[in-house]
């Protein structure tokens, strides 16, 4: 019973060699992108360029592909690749991206489970990252698209340990409770709102020179035990978002021992002061005392989005907090079906992409000193911004810059009001001409300028141009 | 006050036309194993590459990373890419991934929000797949890693339309419900854990020739009521994870409204019937009346990993569960901050990769028509995978092939224990000797082959001579 082998022959090319060249000037375009990035900052997407966005599904040459690529796609970044880019906190990308992301292309890996190189590949990345972070030999780790997700992993394993029950019966009438500083990454609380915990069991700590007030959260903790609550969770900053401060992280640590509470340290780009110099390698000293830690190397690592990872000091804890194989699923002892531990097991999603290959490049090509050594310089550089803030009448820092973020208000000398309108002014009007991109936040009910430096491309020259560039507009130029 | 410029000079490389000439040799390694695919089945990593993939972070020269990929990371895939690749439900990678790969890898967006071109093409991909589904205008949706994401995101979305104050106030004491077929996949439950509903709260509705049992959901439902819970969630199957079958989705949106019950819809795999030919393009018919959808772009589209979906009819509730906007994300009128609406207000992750860009390329560059007789194609090949079986004497399937899931035992003679073991032996050597790929499931207590087709390289000759291979193997051969 020979069937008949006529079908529509499948989605690969027909000429290869044809698809060569096409995929060579993709190529070629692409460094051309990467080399001249510094001539190219962000733009507003033309209305027409919008409007060909729309889906035809026609079907198209890959040769057309390329030019629609090259000409429509490629200029209208976000921004973050430029030099002169300290907007929210984003990552500048690398070279190694590229080289990376073609061989991901062609292997394709679903690293839920299973059998091959990418799953060692994550192993090794993760464990090295633990290294670097001092968390314990044995501690465990995933993988994510970035911090938020890997928040709501690590605070699932932490209310597992404390309510064993959870999976089956769900979270019921118990009232469980979470601490953090007052300026908690938001990535906390829709954590806690996706969970079912509530935000308003989330308690904001008042903080005493960018760090939570210890005595303040023994006092809230013995409040809300008295009143029936379950204490599970704390939550200690590694580089907040508003002006890069750090929790006592040994203190917390202490804390949290002796309160029998989950240690989670936010260190989406803090954490990596960690290969830093000193004195800003310090900051995050004792973050390896956590139960459990959320970082991005889409960030402050330089690669490529998205990428982040939780790290979870008990594998047990994690585990019994995820694991799941339906018969569809059973592992084997060889063949595809073997390699376990499967990361399906650690977390929320059963197919997952390949991010580890563009970490290792990464790891591989630059070399810790190397990257540590760029971390060095944007701790540095937002110093130079400090100063260059200072040395100009009008221009006044929100706080002294602790790592690598720098807030700042234009001009001092207007009325609050009148500085948050001029702030926010500033920050668009550079954006559109593109000088420079600051993003805004608000600081004792002011909107602020906002530089978080996490880009290997800026250099202090940038720097007191951007800085240069605000005080021309802040002067009506 | 000119700041002196010496620093570490940054991550991007020295000499461009050198890292242009290593690019170029990883591109062209990248074509070779797209080009050689079906002679470069799954191999295991031995143990020395593994080895070699411990990170040492010395800084390495690009010529060196590609070597190194091409030597030890390339030939270590999971299989998937390979023509005789049937196992779990896996997605075959496409020649355009490579493109898009490269210029993805360039651009670096972050999706997350502000006002650049990934976010644009993100909403026109979501509006196109909409379309298809047969969601009303003005549906909306998200980009995630896959279905299980989608999943947890349209059930939160589910229960805050419920719990109006959920995000606030955590569930409480409330006790709430869903409802599902036999046999619905596993993130279904996770998603339930995840969120502190609780995997109890889930009530397994008995199917009736593969669909849910509308009877009996009913009676479930009022029981429930009778006990005080609160019925909230109906999910409804568009292709089962062990048979392909689909419930009856028009029947469920009746339900579904009588009942004021929020239908979401599994269609990882199966929704994409919607652009196959009849009769499977039926099977999924009513698809387009749930309230949500989660899908995936990384299976039976055959984009790479990672890339999932979920639509959701409301945009108002969809935007009520996740939307938050601290002051260091404040939008803007103008300028990257503007740009409205952002994607992270729709979901988890704040930081969100281009995941666009490479559906976009998909869809654009093969059509619908393509991609769509592809999907045919497989379809046409489980049938042709169920007649091979059934023209060997001993072998059975499980069930009739209702789509592109075959699933059968090798030795029906034998007694149950014994076919498990066989079939289970079978599905681990053809995988060692690169053979086939099939993975396995239980069926009626009995570990059976099953073959998921989601493979636009499969051939009817692999089918034929995957059945052929498992033939000899099942007669010790």
């Amino acid at each position: 019973m020979v069937e008949n082998d006529s079908d529509s022959g499948g989605l690969d090319p027909v000429d290869w060699e044809e698809f060569r060249a096409d995929a060579r000037r993709m190529l070629e375009a692409s460094i051309d992108q990467l080399q001249q990035v510094a001539e190219h900052p962000w733009q507003q997407v033309p209305e027409t360029v919008k409007a060909g966005y729309g889906v035809q599904a026609l079907g198209q040459s890959a040769a057309d592909m390329v030019t629609r690529i090259t000409q429509d796609v490629l200029p209208y970044h976000g921004g973050n690749i430029h030099p002169k880019f300290w907007g929210w906190v984003q990552g500048s990308g690398l070279a190694s991206d590229l080289i990376a992301g073609m061989a991901a292309a062609v292997i394709n890996a679903n690293t839920g489970g299973r059998d091959h190189g990418a799953n060692y590949m994550e192993r090794a990345v993760i464990d090295w990252t633990r290294q670097k972070m001092g968390m314990p030999e044995g501690s465990n780790g995933v993988l994510v698209s970035g911090t938020s997700q890997a928040t709501v992993i690590a605070f699932q394993a932490a209310r597992v340990r404390v309510l064993p029950e959870l999976r089956k019966t769900g979270q019921g009438a118990v009232r469980l409770t979470a601490y953090a500083g007052a300026g908690i990454h938001n990535a906390t609380i829709k954590a806690l709102e996706l969970l079912g915990i509530g935000a308003n069991n989330l308690r904001l700590v008042p903080l005493v020179e960018g760090q939570m007030d210890l005595a303040a959260l023994r006092r809230q903790l013995a409040a809300d035990r008295a009143a029936g609550a379950l204490p599970f969770l704390l939550v200690g900053m590694a580089g907040s978002v508003d002006l890069g401060t750090y929790d006592d992280l040994n203190g917390l640590a202490d804390l949290a021992k002796d309160e029998d509470l989950w240690l989670h340290v936010d260190g989406a780009f803090g954490a990596w002061t960690r290969i830093a110099e000193e004195p800003w390698r310090s900051l995050s000293d004792g973050i390896g005392r956590a139960h459990s830690i959320a970082l991005d190397f889409h960030k402050w690592m330089y690669v490529g989005y998205d990428c982040g990872l939780v790290l979870i000091a008990d594998e047990v804890a994690h585990r019994a907090a995820f694991a799941a194989r339906p018969s569809y699923l059973e592992a084997a002892e060889r063949g595809l079906a073997g390699g376990d531990p499967w990361f399906c097991d650690y977390g929320i999603d059963l197919s997952r992409g390949n991010r580890a290959l563009k970490i290792w490049t990464a790891l591989e090509m630059y070399g810790e000193a190397a990257l540590g050594a760029a971390i060095t310089d944007n701790c540095r550089l937002a110093g130079v911004m400090a100063q260059a803030v200072e040395a100009r009448p009008d221009m006044r820092l929100a706080a002294p810059v602790v790592s690598n973020v720098c807030v700042f208000t234009a001009r001092d000398d207007l009325a609050p009001e009148a500085q948050s309108v001029l702030n926010s002014e500033i920050a668009q009007s550079l954006q559109e001409s593109g000088e420079a991109v600051f993003s805004t936040t608000r600081v004792r009910g002011v909107v602020m300028l906002r530089a978080a430096i996490t880009n290997h491309r800026s250099r202090a020259s940038d720097i007191q141009a951007g800085i240069a560039a605000v005080a021309r507009l802040a002067q009506g130029g």
